[in-house]
């Protein structure tokens, strides 16, 4: 009988984190790769994921082709939500027995509540709140930017950007975190708005340091928007509690989501509780599943 | 001596609007192009132009290379607040024996004031607030989607989506005006979400008909975001008397300003004039200017 081999994988749009356990669940090595979104390139993220595949095979001492093991992956990835992606995304070839992709939303919640119901907010460059209750998931926000994904790191570096320009133009009051802001242009408005024209949202995301960085002075318009992030984060809270029908642990992730916290409302800051796991150990839970239930 | 001919020409993101007039102000040709944005395209911005010049001069019963003749071309670009791309634009041969080159903003409002002292705000797929007053350009907003611009076309369509994503998960009411946006969709989250990751400012603005459709059926949402577009323009208007330190004319233009006006306040409305002229009529006024001062 062939020896299983376990792999978790969590592939977002700037990295990919992977994991290999042995069918008792000893960790066997770990690797780190570029970005595995398949909504933006399926090419890209085979790549990511082989370079990872191989990185990892050799810490554990694995050779990719051992006819005597069968690799089984756990797949949670950016752009799932694309059919059209995950059909060819699962059509290239790979060395894999079985194989089950999901969203990376998904295995991050899988992870956080160690396989049990529970919700997650992530709050990065953007924002997604993700449940699974009783075998159902649900999604709220995480539909993209600049039409959604309120109070993520995108989100606030363009209302940093907004804000600026309403200040330069008579629209609006300065503060000393707009004055970084217009510095960091060179106090030069038409370098900014060229600047502006072309920023996608992870450039916007990047300007969200500066952002919280005043919030510790207390800057009146760094306030504000981290304010207005709480509320459109607390409406992420309200809409996931409406689908379990009772509160569930709500773990938060992402770069931002520290900052946010303080102004959450207390309904939803009572149910925040720690990750038990992270993504690519949710991804392992999903995998180990599938092959046991066939 | 040799007879002069003056042009006058507006060009935008869509289109180019191009008259010819002799040395007395008789209308001897009109035409219209493609669009004459010289951040996006001076190449095209060119094409458009000798397309519409070629055509009004044909009207005109002008030869351009008649050697009787100067031309003299005033012309209001979209794109001139990019230094590199005036210069680019102005390197390329062109028949013209003088050339004045200046925003589409600036003639606009040389045009609707006829040469004298006023404020415009064009509300189309974008915003923009413009004053010339005792020889001095101001401009509020205009500084591009989806970073600003706020209450325009591109903004309304980019709210509707947002309000439809915010109903559909959870965070949101419904009303007849999302369910319109949601069928335009085909009811599908994930056509919506996939079309909204790709959408320019234009794609949204065009949604902002379907807001201003169901503002006539008394829809809460259109109403809420009619009203909040209307506090934005309210703000180009406060801050455009600032720099005057005093009312002045203030014309509208643009595709949604009709929808706008009545939720504007008495301040700005009581300054609302019809506009004396279009823009490429401005055109030829600053070209004319420039011609009989040398």
């Amino acid at each position: 009988m062939k020896k299983d081999i376990f792999i978790g994988l969590d592939g977002g749009g700037t990295k990919t984190k992977l994991l290999v356990e042995d069918a008792e669940g000893n960790l066997l090595g770990s690797a780190r790769a570029g970005p595995a979104n398949i909504r933006l390139s399926v090419s890209q993220a085979w790549d990511s994921i082989f370079h990872a595949l191989h990185s990892a095979l050799k810490q554990a001492k694995i050779e990719i082709d051992d006819p005597t093991i069968n690799l089984h992956a756990g797949m949670g990835l950016a752009g799932t939500e694309i059919p059209f992606a995950c059909k060819e995304f699962l059509e290239k070839p790979h060395p894999f027995k079985s194989i089950c992709l999901r969203s990376d939303a998904f295995i991050a919640c899988l992870g956080a509540h160690n396989g049990q119901d529970g919700d997650i907010i992530i709050i990065g460059t953007g924002v997604i709140g993700y449940q699974i209750f009783e075998n159902t998931e649900s999604q709220v926000n995480g539909w993209g930017f600049p039409h959604a994904d309120e109070g993520g790191g995108a989100w606030l570096g363009m209302q940093a950007i907004r804000k600026t320009l309403q200040w330069q133009d008579g629209r609006g009051d300065k503060s000393p975190m707009l004055e970084a802001i217009f510095d960091h242009f060179n106090n030069n408005l038409n370098e900014m708005v060229v600047w502006a024209n072309e920023a996608k949202s992870t450039n916007f995301a990047e300007l969200a340091l500066i952002v919280t960085q005043f919030l510790e002075e207390n800057d009146p318009i760094s306030l504000e928007l981290l304010q207005l992030a709480g509320k459109e984060i607390n409406k992420i809270g309200m809409a996931l509690e409406k689908f379990s029908h009772k509160p569930l642990p709500c773990s938060l992730f992402g770069g931002i989501a520290n900052f946010i916290i303080p102004f959450l409302e207390d309904s939803l800051k009572s149910r925040i509780k720690e990750r038990l796991n992270d993504a690519p150990k949710g991804a392992i839970f999903m995998i180990r599943k599938q092959v046991l239930e066939k």
